[in-house]
């Protein structure tokens, strides 16, 4: 054997960039940057040194992150990256055994599976849509039986004169509702607070998330997202419905609970990554779908988000998904309102109906509402600058369970007196209609307004904050100002919630006020704008974003002014900081693929951003080997470039495989030149994954350690290759169009000198001064 | 040099794989193909032989094709792939020339690019909207002026009680006008024949029709569907639409135009295949957007039938596109309207607004809605069937432009003559709204129902059909059966004319009876969905179609519905025919190639798919050479492995490449061992694109026939490469993802053993009975 075991230690790794230039070395144009990690000179490929897939293991991580409250690990610098996050594998391990299986299987096989991916699809939109309806109608009767708790003890208090008293026992049941809410996400599963979003992009780009598609993580986002809106938190329930629909597609697509323990064998063929994900999408989109009614927003809100290959056929199951989520949620919910087969209701939110008299807009208003595009841009930005210190704060300060915890009461205490005290001297009170009095009474006693803005059910206030009634501007103004620093006070709690609901609400807000001070123009119809504004200005959606507001608002008049609207704020807000969503990835500091390579990035080549030398195994490996190379903690590779000699590459293997492969104990004995073990099938890891046991699980035996591993029938012989001067783009592009997670750099002779990872990639963002080189660091 | 010239006859082809298996080899999943093309034992590779990408050379081919009557050419056979279609390259060509223009870019020069790319959207969006409006506006007009003059002599004939001087003024006048669209088709550019989008769906799918975007077939285009729609055939002005915004968008990114002999000398960045096809899916969704008023259907249109790779920021210009398109459309036909400003009009199609109150359906209503989608799907095949049949006929038949005009004239004269015999025998007349009688009289005179339809604005008949109304249903009977074989009769004649429209009116009649019938229901509601279901069956898309319905009809309450219908209808259609256009891609043998490769391929490999052996170059080579391998007309070679020895793969030219190389004479006179050319820049290959001269045009002499050429500069040096044993699917999604035109398949010393193209990927389809293979021909 002709290896040569050279340990590089991963902490040594900082320290060497460090030297190159401290902090971020800027990069411009010209010069070809003195790189750190040269290509070994020394000829020999058979070396163990650093290869940028350096992850821990998933699972051990995960268990020792909840014990020790896992956000104190997040760096507070988003100039890293972060070498803890795994990648996920899109493209398809074409071993022997894989190819064996699909040249088994006959075009009714094929069309079998083809059949029961639209049946889990349409099992993830039902699933998805009894989520959603499950979540409003908690809200709703939860939110019945605390105003009904707050209007007695109100009514008993009123009389003896103690508003204050009021004051305090609303303040403090809100607080104890989100306590509860705040407790099971901070304790149980923080990866399930705020909306999720975040995360499902990054799964969707390809990052894994340990425990973000997990069974725990769904009943924690659904109980928590329950308690933060009863408990009258400046949050929306609709975020959250995409985190669930992801997790149902995971879990339904699987066939299998790893959690409950439960294996149904059923949909075992969609065991992989590749699968996986395309599932996730239409799980994600399904939850857009139910949230806002909206099921075509709900596929674009896929593909803008995460797809990067366009597949119709996928699309279309996507699409069914999205159709089945709404169409379940409108049955129950038209069966729960006493009005069943009635399926014209839209999803969660509510934007009311336009009459039909206000429905046109003219030429002139065009500037007006682009206008007002730029301000939601700005408001936008300012939410997000604001939100991102209160980040960088948090992660430093506030990052012991908790703490959070009361972080959440506290800031659930102050909304309810916020909200309050706006009641008591707003003098803005009027009767409300019919609909309401009857149902929570205390409305019409004391005002309509940020009442139930801040109380229930924020959808039916976004209706007639848009559509119906004048407000006073100083009510107006002074419900923007105050929402505004609640909402963005309330974004990055430990609690589950969305900030999709906040951002419309004020942004109607702030349009409606526009509209009344334009005296001429009908309020409703700036409201309407404003909230998209105001959205757009946070989340940075477009296309996605029009189509949701037009299917949520039934009308597509809008959709043009709509689409102005969005792109100016997305332009105005892209000018001072990203969007939210993307800040929060960036402050994780995860290895997020954008779409493109940067553009001044053509004079990086494949060989300067490789990670160099690699770790190669040989197609008839000592088991001894490979043992020590999983163990070594220091260097954690997660993919392995089979050579033969002289280093020529013929295939690529990834630490699962091996690890299934050791664990069945998969050996050749030399000596009596027999197999020891029965043929491993794909059965045996499809079982494994995705939670594939540590190497330490496994016990290999002295004399194991000395026979042989056959690696032929389980590498992918036909892996992904560039050449060494490849450019950066066109190195980007092969990784992002096919979703990759190794890729394998060869010279001219097809010998392997080094590998691209996701790490490599993601590294180079354009900064302000060009582009910019992250590190990377342990966190 | 260790060339050795060794010339195949491509006749020789077909005989070989006729030995192989008479006709169309069947091909099952678990025996190995004897594939009659064995990779030569050999060991040299510099050899001249087959290789895949063999067209001939397009500005010959087409001009010959012209004058011979295009139509004759097309195989008769659907089972054949045609070698005459070049193949667009959408990988960039990263040689040095390029990677140097890019490292000397700034970071504001990549800025300033993608300010033109909006501009130039912006742009193709503008023009693409003005166009719409054009043809709307002259369709208005010149039907307004024929209805004069038909008016007139209608009220003078009966006086003397002659009507059928009237029907034959009327079939007499159609059919001249009708002659003046089809013979500018026929004669001038037969491309412009037909709606254009499956030829729009080729050109993004990355197929080179001939001629397919230029400005000569965007006039033909324009005059002739004014004829068709003026003319009074069975025909709709909005699939042109898509081509003429596909044409713009071709045009305006070249910022010149070679017809005209004009060069702007801007947008010279854009010129090359990778940017303009780009910009020609942005032009084909403003042309949706503008025809049907949805500019979300206009964007997910070019998605779901044409892009691969789906990029936000692309999307986002696309839709940027489609937005200022149909706001164009509506801004200026406001104006028309003198109604300046109002910006509430839809696109050209118009299908009325529902009242309020008839806006919801029930749950019990589903199963209906489904079974009308299962006979949209029924009625839709059989569309296609009898389309399908009657375009063979077309191709045997009636080849040639006279015969083609005259039918075109028949056709005229009969839907006139059908259309006239049944509003003298209908017994349905009833006073129209006052509207129509002011503006055309004639239609209170005779009839409102038939006249309306087949006479002129086929919109608002389409618009009453929905919503408006009651009709006796024998009346919709027998205007669904004729109007049925007239619109199948008519698809496919030699003019500019589009299937949407006739597609919604049947299905709108049918489902208009289906409503009747139904007695309890509004006969509306199912007019809408059976014309969805009818268009569907016929077109077969979804997504997109389901977001065009919505945007058009301009209420989302029927999204969910409408999906439904769409889904069951390509469902039950499929099983029986593919999609119109799908159909005329077939016959006309495009390479096209679908989303994913045949679901039972796995078992072919790289090697069994590639043609070999390769025409290879060396890096230093001589010109003498070179001329003869582009010369070799048996061959015709488009791309061109670069080698070094012994046989390493280092880069692939393309044959466009090298005739600029010719053209500039870029020779190295070994003797002198200087110079001769000027440093050629990246500007001389954009002024020659797309037009390259061919190589005949180019004069060589004996003495630089013995010069060498030094195609390192301008050879492509990291071609995408796979391993020999690569399957077909690993294959066939790295080409499709990426836009690939040549792949270049190496053995495991990255030796060049053979070149997978278009073809090579396109000839396996999955038949009733397996994986089939088509036959290459020359056609």
């Amino acid at each position: 054997m002709s290896n040569i075991t050279k340990k590089v230690s991963w902490s040594s790794r900082p320290d060497e960039s460090g030297a190159a230039g401290e902090g971020t070395p800027l990069l411009n144009g010209s010069e070809q940057p003195r790189h750190s990690r040269q290509l070994s000179e020394e000829g020999s490929l058979f070396q163990i040194g650093r290869l940028s897939t350096v992850d821990l293991e998933e699972e051990r991580t995960s268990d020792e992150d909840s014990l020790r409250g896992r956000p104190k690990e997040i760096p507070h610098n988003e100039k890293l990256l972060s070498l803890k996050y795994e990648s996920l594998d899109y493209d398809n391990i074409e071993n022997q055994l894989f190819l064996e299986e699909e040249r088994r299987m006959s075009h009714m096989g094929f069309r079998c599976l083809e059949i029961s991916r639209w049946v889990v699809c349409g099992l993830i939109g039902f699933l998805t849509g009894l989520i959603a309806c499950f979540i409003d109608i908690a809200v709703e009767q939860l939110a019945g039986i605390k105003y009904q708790v707050v209007k007695e003890n109100i009514e008993k208090f009123t009389e003896v004169g103690g508003l204050s008293i009021s004051l305090i026992l609303w303040a403090v049941l809100n607080s104890a509702i989100v306590m509860l809410g705040a407790i099971i996400v901070a304790f149980f599963e923080p990866i399930a607070a705020g909306s999720g979003i975040p995360q499902i992009k990054c799964y969707l780009n390809g990052v894994k998330i340990p425990r973000v598609v997990r069974l725990k993580t769904l009943v924690v986002k659904v109980c928590g997202v329950i308690c933060s809106v009863v408990g009258g938190l400046a949050v929306g329930k609709e975020g959250p419905m995409i985190h669930s629909g992801a997790v149902v597609a995971a879990g339904v697509s699987q066939g299998r609970s790893t959690s409950l323990k439960r294996d149904f064998k059923i949909f075992e063929y969609f065991r992989r990554d590749t699968e996986k994900r395309d599932f996730v999408s239409a799980g994600a989109a399904a939850g857009v779908s139910a949230a806002f009614g909206a099921p075509v927003g709900g596929v674009l809100f896929s593909l803008e988000e995460g797809a990067s290959f366009w597949n119709q056929m996928l699309t279309w199951r996507i699409f069914f998904a999205s159709m089945i989520s709404t169409f379940t949620l409108n049955f129950f919910l038209s069966i729960y309102h006493k009005n069943p087969g009635d399926l014209s209701n839209p999803g969660l939110i509510n934007f009311g109906r336009f009459e039909t008299d206000s429905v046109t807009y003219n030429l002139y208003e065009i500037p007006l509402f682009i206008a007002m595009g730029a301000i939601g841009g700005l408001l936008g930005a300012l939410f997000n600058v604001l939100n991102y210190w209160l980040t960088i704060f948090r992660i430093r300060y506030v990052h012991r369970p908790c703490l959070q915890v009361m972080e959440a009461m506290l800031v659930a205490a102050v909304t309810a007196t916020v909200s309050f005290t706006m009641i008591y001297f707003s003098n803005d009170c009027q009767p409300l209609g019919p609909e309401h009095t009857e149902e929570y009474p205390l409305q019409r006693r004391t005002c309509n307004f940020v009442n139930s803005i801040t109380v229930i059910k924020q959808n039916s206030s976004l209706s007639f904050l848009c559509f119906k009634g004048t407000y006073n501007p100083l009510t107006l103004g002074l419900f923007t100002l105050t929402y505004f620093f609640l909402a963005c006070w309330t974004y990055g709690l430990s609690v589950s919630a969305g900030v999709f609901i906040p951002s419309l609400l004020i942004g109607a807000a702030w349009g409606r006020l526009c509209g009344i001070l334009l005296i001429w123009a009908d309020p409703g119809k700036y409201a309407l704008i404003g909230a998209a504004a105001q959205l757009g200005g946070i989340v940075r959606m477009t296309l996605s974003l029009t189509v949701i507001m037009v299917e949520a608002t039934g009308n597509v008049t809008y959709g043009l002014p709509i689409m102005l609207v969005l792109m100016t704020a997305k332009i105005v807000g892209d000018y001072f900081q990203e969007g939210l969503y993307d800040i929060h990835i960036k402050l994780q500091s995860v290895p997020f693929l954008h779409w493109e390579a940067p553009a001044t990035s053509h004079w990086l080549t494949a060989r300067s951003v490789m990670s160099s030398p690699v770790t190669c195994l040989n197609r008839l490996e000592k088991v001894g080997t490979i043992v020590d190379i999983l163990s070594n903690t220091s260097t954690n590779h997660n993919g392995f470039p089979v050579v033969e000699l002289p280093a020529k590459l013929c295939g690529l293997i990834l630490r699962s495989q091996l690890i299934v492969l050791l664990k069945h104990k998969v050996f050749v004995e030399l000596a009596r030149s027999r197999l020891t073990h029965r043929k491993l099938q794909l059965k045996d890891f499809r079982d494994a994954y995705p939670r594939f046991p540590p190497i330490q699980s496994i016990h290999v035996s002295q004399d194991e350690r000395e026979c042989m591993m056959d690696l032929r029938e389980f590498m992918n012989p036909t892996p992904y290759t560039v050449p060494q001067d490849t450019s950066l783009p066109r190195v980007f592009k092969l990784f992002r169009a096919l979703g990759l997670r190794h890729l394998v750099v060869v010279d001219d002779e097809n010998r392997v000198i080094g590998l691209v990872t996701r790490k490599d990639l993601a590294r180079y963002h354009l900064g302000k001064h060009g582009l910019e080189e992250l590190q990377l660091a342990q966190t």
